[in-house]
């Protein structure tokens, strides 16, 4: 067993909880961006780079709290990995709608609705468990949901490659649109990733 | 030196010549596939995508291992280290016949032949130095010729990009059959990143 | 505060050189590559081999020297780092120049000057910061200047895309030139992560 003072602890865990409550803000963010018209696009933009500037921020602090932490709830790079594969999350999102406002793309094929609602699933189901990493209970539910939302999100990127390559678009229009649902995609593998890192240290640590 | 415990020892290399093994099998999949009449193809890659689970139980299989191990042949991050990387083989196989399939790809170009024969004969040469681990040694030559192949593979891979790219093709083919080769290609990088761990393991040890 | 047995420590210090350096030359070669013409491009191609073999080289030098000493001037793990990221910086540039050699492509767009004179900035930049790690003295500069760099290669870089699926070139065209221009956008990656491994180990080390 590893001794706990819990004044520091519990600081790490807010941070988790700031990170985990700033991915939900992008998906909110991103969920507009995909069914506004293309006016409102700048505005959405911006606004999700300053959610993906919180990220950096959520995860520097991560990071500092680390350098001045004797000791850690949990190990120092379980910590590290868990604060950087969230950040990951963000990047892919503000990846996503950064091409898409300059390729000036005019709609975007239906199942990006599709992969959006999956990450804003994803993105509520990561935010909630945030907070348990205190216990480290109650995360198995967390962990199979995302794994399964995850595999959901593969049926539907795969169904959008289909449609791309069906030969109804013009090929740079694939080329574009392609760049878009990829990044989404990854934002999905970037949920499941910060799973996986979480279920890692549930079963170190219990 | 450090101390060997016998019986743990050979499960490791039993668990390592199944996935080296698996590979194989898995390479006479892709084989089938890249010359199959379309018809067959649907069932030539759920066999890859049995490969595919198969190497996944392997490499947990070894992670298990580990986790219960207290004294390893060699460090435990090595064998870590190996049992991912002889499993991204198989990922990038699966990866490029599930590509094939779900573009609905005619014909593959001719020297993605070439491409299967290079992996077939690094295949091999991996599942043969597998057991070989147990004593490290005669490894040198399965080094060497593991990293031949692996240029033969990118002089293979660079022609195929030239005709790709010679305009003789439509763009969404062209686009379909480099995602395709480059899965290819990177499962020659794969087998490459094997034999780098192999050697890296044999330098220390010896 | 950690021993220094300065005949090792300025072992180091001069592979770093010679890395530094080596960048820079390879630099040349490729700004000498971007407004060659056709005939003149196989020598300089040659030229960035040569370049990226002796790159190979000094990384070897660097791994082969940590191998050998006991006593290192600063954490193994970051002399590692700083020498695989090092090495990153010319691969993505030799990519770039066989990339557009083995796709014969006519003219590269004028951005792509662009990418090269910052891509040339942050080369003697990080060529001049090298010898500097002996002190971990007058870093600072280097880092951020370098970050800024980073920032205004993203920019050509982005008003590249705009420019390649502007609709002026035909998809094939875009498609190679993506790649190339890929591979540029990936050295000035390259560049900021030597100089994030470098700020990580003065904020380390002081």
């Amino acid at each position: 067993m590893r001794l706990r003072l819990k004044p520091r602890d519990t600081r790490f865990f807010e941070l988790f909880a700031v990170a985990g409550t700033n991915i939900v803000s992008a998906v909110t963010v991103l969920r507009e961006f995909v069914s506004a018209p293309a006016q409102a696009r700048e505005e959405l933009a911006r606004r999700m780079h300053e959610a993906e500037h919180a990220g950096d921020e959520a995860t520097h602090a991560i990071v500092e709290q680390l350098d001045r932490s004797f000791i850690t709830p949990f190990d120092r790079e379980d910590i590290y990995r868990l604060a950087v594969r969230l950040d990951d999350v963000i990047d892919f999102m503000d990846a996503a709608v950064d091409l898409a406002a300059l390729y000036n793309v005019d709609a975007l094929p239906e199942g990006v609705g599709a992969q959006v609602d999956l990450l804003d699933r994803m993105a509520k189901l990561t935010a909630e468990a945030m907070p348990r990493l205190a216990t480290l209970r109650e995360l198995t539910e967390y962990w199979i949901t995302i794994n399964e939302l995850e595999n959901e999100a593969d049926t539907v990127y795969r169904r959008l490659l289909s449609y791309l390559f069906g030969g109804e678009l013009d090929p740079l229009t694939v080329m574009k649109l392609k760049e878009i649902i990829d990044q989404l995609e990854s934002a999905a593998d970037a949920f499941e990733h910060v799973a996986d890192v979480v279920h890692s240290i549930a079963v170190k640590e219990s």
